[in-house]
């Protein structure tokens, strides 16, 4: 979907219920986002620490509307800030959501389906946990995240449907960080991923979006 | 609000976007909820595990519909399991969400509100923060959270809104387990608590439900 055609939404209000325009969200970005060292994006104002409710049910609504008629039968997500966008987003879907949760608790019982992910942000590797009666070979399932950076958290929920014996419909994110290597490695490995902002680069001078996002 | 009023919206569907009838919560909790020693009430099927996003977006609309009117301003609520519903609320109220982060990361930074929790499921003591500039004296706060049993993240929440200066609407909840005692303390204190089921007994014969839930 072109940004061109993406942007009609933007000037016929009435048909935002199909698709906002997500120059919406590179705009919040651009107002609101700030460069840590890292480099982070830190978005925590409306995304991923505040929410801005409204806005998250948009950014689901629009990546519903993009996987609309692809088969999509699951969400996946993994703790905590994946799963706001992601019920957005099954809400929009009419689908239900699952959470991969980082380590295995009291509350999650029997049989379950585990990797281990590495956090390049926290410098550790966790597991985390599905358990197998949610997810099944009769399930299509989109996985939902926040960010997508080195992917590997991505890499961790496909090895969790590639267990369960699922398919997978594709990726879709808020904000990619398009000079990171995850996007990439994960679009040539043959997964379909749709992020309604990528970061090409950002400095000390601003913030530059890829224009196919 | 009575039960019998609540249920003039499972008669008339055409009002359910008002109010859905909590009957529907007690009838899926009798339905999908195993229990297990704790005793734990587990509803990993459609509450915070795998997520009924509609189902979600019901709850927290009645959650929304309950506290209409009350001047909230913003939802805070604690990672992982309170953020679908919290979302859910936050997009039916038209305000902003704000979740507690269980620990320090490297994505927190400046100054933090921060209080301590103990998590009787764990048997540990965990930190939860909030970033200062995301809550003021100028908000009145709905904690929302999915369980409510000995009250101790409430209490937490309670504290960082304390710090913040902020006033405190209420507290919305999905499911209380009303034979523990965080309801009562937290009432008592005169703390506005709307729980959509509240759970009397639960026991291997069934599910017994407080009347006026």
């Amino acid at each position: 979907m072109s940004t061109a055609f993406n942007c009609l939404f933007f000037y016929f209000p009435e048909l935002t219920k199909a698709g906002v325009c997500m120059k919406a969200l590179e705009d919040r970005i651009r107002a609101e986002g700030k460069i840590l060292p890292g480099p982070v994006l830190k978005v925590s104002s409306f995304l991923n620490h505040q929410m801005d409710a409204d806005f998250m049910m948009e950014l689901g609504a629009e990546l519903a509307r993009r996987y609309a008629g692809a088969g999509v039968t699951k969400i996946l997500t993994i703790e905590s800030s994946g799963i706001a966008l992601a019920i957005a987003c099954g809400a929009a879907l009419h689908v239900p959501v699952l959470f991969a949760k980082k380590h295995r608790t009291s509350n999650v019982s029997g049989d379950l389906y585990q990797t281990i992910v590495h956090s390049y942000t926290h410098g550790t590797d966790y597991t985390v946990v599905v358990e197998r009666e949610y997810l099944d070979a009769s399930d299509r399932v989109l996985i939902v995240d926040d960010f997508l950076a080195n992917g590997k958290a991505i890499e961790g929920l496909l090895d969790i449907i590639r267990q369960a014996g699922a398919e997978t419909a594709g990726a879709g994110i808020a904000i990619e960080k398009g000079f990171q290597e995850g996007g990439a490695k994960l679009r040539e490995s043959g997964l379909r991923v749709e992020s309604l902002a990528i970061v090409e680069r950002m400095n000390a001078e601003g913030i530059e979006f890829r224009a196919e996002s």
